[in-house]
């Protein structure tokens, strides 16, 4: 049984965490952190510095104000911990990396276990597949409300496949304007917007007589926290080290 | 039981237009005409003038030179004929409007019975979800040495819409350059190009928690010939006139 | 500008009601109704018979028991009412019908605008589509937990093409048991489970080298309060009747 | 420059291969081998024991009476064999095995590259997701003449996902009979019949918030050709053995 400490367990993240670790027999939530929280099915303590309980791993949907004391707690009491909050600082970043010659520190740009399986999978793919002449494009959809395009998520997707191929592709947003054929070297990515969608990425690897589709589809962004709790039961017991969500698909 | 004549029975898709018709139990193809062809299991004729078989209804599949002395034909005998041959030039076109004075002469764009019905569903579509905040965007899907983009049928599906709607549409084909959320008006036109993909139009209506999807994929250019019959069995005892693909799906 | 009343406006639909009408300029809250909701950026009162504000339309997302006093408000005041109040007895069903003798009612078993909508698209397509011999398939997808299959949705799509076609298709859910080919008289429905999918329907025409799909997808209960507010855009000024989405949407 | 034989080169696999090989910088078609077919951009031999040309590898698209044979020529020659022809005999098959203790031999119950690829991905993303309480569903689609279901690929993704799962999952193919909850242990197989549709297949894996899928889509059997030439520029100079299409996408 893992015991895990929640910090920010007052939040909606924390809470969903919870929910899911309380759903999860091969782990227990023994306590939260939360300033803004007194009471839970299981102890809540204001601040790190207040906790007296002992854990195997920290899951953080806190704060960026709030991590810098929490690595502290996390290297004086070598408790692993998955830091889920962004928006960090350079120096809290730092402060991180130096945590991580101590106690084993997670962190990803994206914590949701379906997209880091994605970035995994479309790298095999387009190694298989390229190579038999399939051309590589990407279409995501995301809400009307969204001002950048395209989506972070789909440029690390193509990143993700160049960095798998030497780099060999550029990326094509827009066809409209001249008429060409598509060039083997492209991924045309495409930005759907369009109501309150929370976000779609399709990765198309379309050859001769036969299409590759792979898609993730997200609902909300409690995904965060499926991918949280995934990489606490990973990161228990592990040694010093930075490790990031690809480490937890290995 | 109605009765056809297939001009230009011996290309690839006259014979797919006889292969449709033989086991369609409502009709039958009585003649061809084809000067390449002397052989079938109907009698074949070069050319419209030897052919001496009465029939309800002309399914003409053959190249633009040989339409005017069809239209000669068809007027002459009283017999209803659906134009399927592409890139008609402005004589032939002309002739055609003249010979439906006399004869119902049918003609559209595209023939495919599915492409047709979507152009008819999304106008419904848009004017239902439009007034409740749904956004609409289109993806388009074909091969990689097409070179325009985006497809005619993308582009007629988008006027359709408009057509409906009172032209309140303006098309976006890139949003890359821009940090804006999305406006109302738009209509997002995406152009994905990859293998040898026939043709696959996709009309996403997207709104708050719901979103609509009107899709058509098309897996050969044999899909204009199942249209050809449906209209053939729309046209036979109709009366002078010009028609379309509209009047058959009315 | 349409001015509404909502009954249940402390309830989780009510509130998204007040939201959705917020955002739209043609309509707005004139007051609301409940019993356990003092303060809103419109007047509450507790019961039908505290209210003394005028108004075009009630929308009524509440409780069984508290639907027959609100349709005598209704009747009393001679205001239209949209009833979203699901589960409701044989006795208020028939105070309902005798309400509307005086006064507009709307009632259908699906208020969301989309599934309302495919309802109607799936009738047009089935007439045009099986005389070209397509075949017609149903997937739908709901979370884990559910456990009717196939969904009531489902079914409501494949009734509604066979009200449309004569009655003439049977509904088969399993084809492992078999080895024989389709029936063009079959309407395969397939139910998928899985994660907390809040519900997905797909309705595949598949002909000879062209699929039309026309499908729903819908991610929260909320898009019952999208189409609730459509309903009462349509209702406010109507005479006396019972009106369903089918009217909304003609 | 990989120096290729096609056997049954006056097939239409055989034909579809050499079109492949052409359009691909890194091999070409040395001869050909196949006695109803006397012409070609290369030579064409009637049988292997004609063929006086040297090669790098050999690809087989023939009949089940033409094989042995040609697992004696290339046994002789020392060229590396692809073998597609499918429906081998049990006596065929052991001379394969035979054969591959001298030279290597490639051989797969689906030469396509998409599926193949597919086999492995889905293994990947089950052992990822499974842990995470994913359910996992695949829905396939196939033409209405199809007699069996599911289709033997939808068994083999199934399959391959038990074998990398230790055998847990029980497959269910229908749930309209039951009204139970879906169990954890359940793969649902959903067998889609319509139309033409030549060959699709979609592993779903539903989660808490999000969903992948994984998907390849068919639109002929000319897929099996892309992958033999993939297959034949792998197994060209290697070693004595017998080979899967698993190898190739190692």
């Amino acid at each position: 049984m893992i015991n895990i400490i929640i910090h920010g367990c007052g939040g909606k993240m924390g809470q969903v965490v919870a929910e899911i670790v309380e759903n999860d027999t091969a782990c227990q939530v023994v306590a939260g952190i939360d300033p803004s929280m007194s009471e839970a099915s299981f102890p809540v303590f204001p601040t790190p510095a207040d906790c007296t309980v002992e854990a195997d791993v920290i899951i953080d949907f806190s704060t960026a104000m709030a991590v810098p004391a929490l690595l502290e707690f996390s290297k004086a009491k070598k408790i692993p911990v998955v830091v889920c909050t962004t928006a960090l600082g350079d120096e809290t970043t730092e402060l991180m990396t130096e945590t991580s010659h101590s106690v084993a520190v997670l962190k990803s740009a994206n914590m949701s276990l379906g997209v880091n399986l994605l970035l995994e999978l479309v790298q095999k793919a387009a190694q298989i597949l390229h190579d038999a002449n399939f051309d590589i494009e990407i279409v995501e959809k995301h809400h009307n409300q969204k001002i950048d395009a395209p989506s972070g998520t789909a440029l690390a997707l193509a990143n993700a496949i160049n960095e798998a191929m030497e780099q060999q592709f550029h990326y094509v947003y827009d066809r409209s304007q001249i008429r060409e054929k598509r060039e083997p070297k492209e991924i045309g990515i495409h930005a759907v917007r369009g109501g309150n969608i929370v976000g779609d990425h399709d990765v198309i690897f379309a050859g001769r007589d036969e299409v590759i589709e792979l898609s993730h589809h997200a609902t909300s962004r409690e995904v965060f926290a499926v991918g949280a709790v995934k990489a606490a039961k990973y990161l228990a017991y592990k040694g010093p080290g930075l490790y990031s969500m690809k480490d937890v698909l290995a």
